[in-house]
């Protein structure tokens, strides 16, 4: 198909393709003259990839470029696949390291010990989740950081269905695909779930008074 | 103290001071002569929290306003105060409504009923649940749809950490306080926890080849 028809099917504009395209996210077509190439299902399938880690995901472009590169490099194992795709979405101040050992350094390394989780001491995690128990601290709420228990429980449960649903594809190519669209969107189905319990189990807890 | 004193004693500098004075973020000093105001340690305390809720949660300066008016308002029940935190952290696209019914707005609705969930129609996890698994299914990976399983019955345990450590301030006041925090705080900490467990289990699940 055309670059026109290739719009119609995704909804993205020419320009916007064109700047795909210039800068290596999507794959260039096959020309056919001088000036047209022809484009295929495959580059219909990359371009709903990309919007959705644009515009659902709130990744930058160039970011996005690196996580469509590991989905293309077949010889990446896939924990490293894993590790690309959880950079990409930690590429935040968040996840900046932290100056040297802090409470929330040690509390965090504490919990990954409990938890017998082997995780690599570059994980962004590891700075993500520090950072916020030394603010909770910081700002005169230490018992936020005894959260832990729940929350690291509930985190391994979600691991756990995400690497479930990966495995169920069967083509190594399409597994990597899912690490990057689930490890990339997954943080909103997460944070959007919470939001849901939140208010049940508020309502049970605090019911709000009656008009 | 004075505003240098309250900007040394937090490391905010005193044009920023200055600035959430302005906007209403913090509340004026008591003026003790015509261009002098004396701050107190509730001062070092407000500030603390309005740069944790910028810096860390990314709040807005303009949302951060909103969330900090829930705590001032003693008069809000605990589950109003938990309403908008979370519309605070979800002044994102991600959130904004679906238009009409889709798969993904269904497939929510399923799963608050098997979760026996008692959700308002605005609570803004229900666009934000259904926007992701719409993508799911727009990308070519509805197996990624059926994740809910695992996450949902995550979120319960999150949202029940959140409550029970809630529960444990005796002031009304550092209770609202702690909802705002742990609300907006609260998705890092949880994101961070998945991606050391992810890279725990899919080193389980897909060991890398030896070098």
């Amino acid at each position: 198909m055309r670059i026109s028809e290739l719009s119609s099917a995704t909804g993205v504009t020419v320009p916007s393709i064109k700047y795909y395209l210039r800068e290596g996210l999507l794959p260039q077509g096959e020309l056919t003259s001088a000036n047209q190439a022809s484009y295929a299902d495959s580059h219909v399938q990359r371009l709903k990839l990309i919007r959705a880690l644009i515009d659902v995901g709130g990744l930058a472009v160039a970011t996005a470029k690196d996580v469509l590169g590991a989905i293309d490099d077949t010889s990446l194992p896939l924990t490293c696949v894993f590790g690309i795709a959880q950079r990409a979405v930690s590429d935040t101040s968040l996840y900046e390291p932290v100056e040297g050992e802090t409470d929330g350094t040690r509390q965090v390394r504490e919990t990954i010990d409990r938890m017998g989780w082997h995780v690599s001491s570059d994980n962004p995690g590891i700075q993500g989740a520090a950072r916020v128990i030394d603010t909770y601290t910081r700002v005169g709420h230490p018992e936020l950081a005894q959260i832990w228990e729940g929350y690291a429980e509930a985190a391994e449960l979600i691991a756990r269905a995400d690497l479930a649903t990966v495995a169920r594809n069967e083509r190594l190519e399409a597994m990597a695909e899912t690490v990057v669209v689930g490890t990339v969107l997954g943080d909103a189905l997460v944070s959007s779930l919470r939001r849901m319990a939140q208010e049940h189990i508020s309502n049970l807890q605090f019911p709000a008074p009656k008009e």
